[in-house]
C-alpha cells in the first residue's frame, strides 16, 4: 500500500520500496506494489508506472478518511485525465469509497461514495476499479449492479465479523474502530451473502491490516484500523464456515483477485485444520482482533 | 443519581448516601435523591422512599446500557406493581431510555425503548415520567405527542453539541463515546429545536456529567459517559445563542425541572459573560469536554 510517509507516488518511489521490502522478506513473496493517486499525479506518472513490472495499480484515497491520507483527494474530477490514462494503459484502479466531507454522516459516506463511482464507471467503462474494504449493502448492490468483469470489491475479514455495535454498543472498543466504520447487522450480512455467493467472481479478500501501536489506538484520538495479520485466515475461514459455505474460500481467498488483476493463481497451498489455539494479547506491541481469545482455526502448513 | 457502588435502593440507602454528601458540601446546596428502580424494588420500598423527604425519583436502568447497570431490568413487565405504587404515591419515574439488547442496532436502542415506554405511558397514565438524556429526533416527538404534564425528558449539553461524527467520524474520540450514543445531526438539530423553542416546559437540563478517571476511558474498553460539569452552563449557554435562543435559556436550565418535580424556584442566579477561556486539559485526572480548547462563555457571579 502508498500511503506511507514519504507517500509512493512515482514508479521510482515504488521501486525504491519494492527493494526495502525485499531486504525484509523472510518468506519469499513477490510484493505486488502500488502508487498513490493524489493530486499531483500525472498521465505521464501513470504511463511511467505501467510501463514498471512491478506496479499493478494506482489507489485514490480521499483526502483525511484514513491513515496518512491527508494529501488526498478532495475533488475527483481533477483526476479525470489520470483516469483516463489508467483506463488507456489497463492500470487498474483502487478505491477507498468515503467521501471525504466531515459534515456528512460517518455512516452515510460510503453510500454517498457510490454516486460519484458511478460517474467514474460511467465516462471510463473499461477502467478497471476495485472498491477496496466495503462495509455496506449499498455497495456490495452497487457492485454487482455496475459490475462486469472491469469492476471488483475487497472485503475485509473484520467488516465481515464486525458492526457498529462491536465498536460503541457496549464499552467503547478502540481495537475495532477502522474505516470505513462496521455498519448495520444487515450490511455485514449482505457482505457474507455476497462472498459466499456460489460463482461469485467479483468479490475477494483484502485484509486491510493496521498494525497501530497500542498507545496510538488507546488515546484521546485513536487510529483507525484493525490488525487481523496474525488471525487472518482462521477467521475468513471461520466465516466461510458459519456460512455453510467452505467450499467457496478459496475462490474468495485464492482465486478472484488474482484473476481480475491478470495474474497467475499462487502454486503453493495453505492448509487450515479446525483446531483451537489461543490469539496473543499483542504482537510486537500491537493489539490483534480476538486479542486474548480462542478461535476455532489454525494454519496448520504453508507448502 | 443512584447507580453507585453499592446501589442506592432504598429510602436508608438514600439517606446514608445524602448524609455523606452533605459532609462533603462545600456550596450549601440540598442534594436531591434518588432510589434505583430494579428486579429486588417493592411497592413498600416505594411508599417508604416516599415519606422520606430527601427522595423525589426513583430511577430506572434497563440491564447494561450504562455503568453499573449490571442489575438493571430486562423485563419492565415484572415492575407493574412497582410503577403502580409510584403512580399511587406520585413518585416521579426517572428512565434510561434505551432497550438493554445487545442485538439491538446500538442507534435503534432509543427508539425502541418508545414502544416499551408508550405501553407504560397508556396503563400508568398519572405516572410522572421523565425521559433522561434523550439523543434521537424520535423521543423529542415521543415526548411531544405523548407528554401533557406528566411527561417529560432531560437533555444534555453534549447531546446538544455532538453527533456520531465527533465519536468515530474523524479519530476515534473516547472522551465523546456516552450512552446513549450521540446520533445523527438531523437528531441533535430535533433536539435543539425542542430545548429553544418558545414556551415549552417538557424539557429541562440534565447534565449526566461521568468523571471516569482518564484511565478507563482512554483503554481498550472504555467506559461511557462525558465530564461535562466544568464547562456545563457555559456549553448550554453557546447552544442558547447559536441557536438566537438565549432568551428561553433560564426556562430550560431553572424553571421547566423545578416546576416539574413541584420544587421551589432556586433564589439564587448565575450570571455568565461572554468571556473566553481556556478549559483545562483535564480535572483531577478527568478529561472534560472541550478540554484545552477555548470557549466563549465564562460563568461571572453565583449568587
Amino acid at each position: 500500500m502508498p500511503n506511507v510517509l514519504p507517500p509512493i507516488l512515482t514508479a521510482e518511489d515504488a521501486q525504491r520500496y519494492y527493494e526495502e521490502i525485499r531486504q525484509h522478506n523472510h518468506y519469499d513473496f513477490t510484493p505486488l506494489m502500488t502508487i498513490k493517486i493524489n493530486s499531483s499525479t500525472t498521465p505521464e506518472i501513470i504511463r511511467a508506472a505501467k510501463q514498471s513490472e512491478i506496479i499493478i495499480a494506482g489507489k485514490l484515497y480521499p483526502e483525511g478518511v484514513t491513515t496518512n491520507s491527508e494529501d488526498g483527494v478532495s475533488d475527483f474530477y481533477d483526476l479525470w485525465s489520470v483516469f483516463e490514462a489508467m483506463e488507456e494503459v489497463d492500470m487498474v484502479l483502487c478505491l477507498h469509497g468515503e467521501v471525504p466531507k466531515p459534515e456528512i454522516f460517518c455512516l452515510d459516506r460510503e453510500t454517498e461514495f457510490l454516486k460519484i463511482l458511478s460517474g467514474i464507471r460511467n465516462k471510463f467503462p473499461k477502467l478497471r476499479i476495485v472498491l477496496e474494504h466495503i462495509s455496506t449493502a449499498a455497495a456490495a448492490q452497487w457492485v454487482l449492479e455496475n459490475g462486469g468483469p472491469n469492476t471488483a470489491a475487497t472485503v475485509t475479514v473484520h467488516h465481515l465479523l464486525l458492526t457498529l455495535n462491536d465498536v460503541v454498543g457496549g464499552m467503547l472498543q478502540p481495537h475495532h474502530f477502522c474505516k470505513p466504520i462496521a455498519k448495520r447487522p444487515q450490511d455485514r450480512q449482505r457482505l457474507i451473502d455476497a462472498v459466499t455467493t456460489p460463482g461469485q467472481t467479483q468479490f475477494f479478500a483484502g485484509s486491510d491490516t493496521a498494525p497501530h501501536a497500542i498507545e496510538t489506538k488507546e488515546c484521546a484520538a485513536g487510529c483507525a484500523g484493525v490488525f487481523t495479520a496474525p488471525v487472518l485466515w482462521p477467521l475468513y475461514t471461520e466465516v466461510f464456515e458459519r456460512a455453510d459455505a467452505l467450499d467457496q474460500l478459496e475462490t474468495f481467498t485464492s482465486v478472484n483477485g488474482a484473476n481480475f488483476y491478470g495474474l497467475p493463481l499462487n502454486k503453493g497451498t495453505m492448509t487450515l485444520v479446525k483446531e483451537p489455539w489461543q490469539v496473543e494479547p499483542t504482537y510486537g506491541g500491537v493489539v490483534p482482533l480476538r486479542a486474548g481469545q480462542v478461535i476455532e482455526w489454525r494454519i496448520k502448513e504453508i507448502n
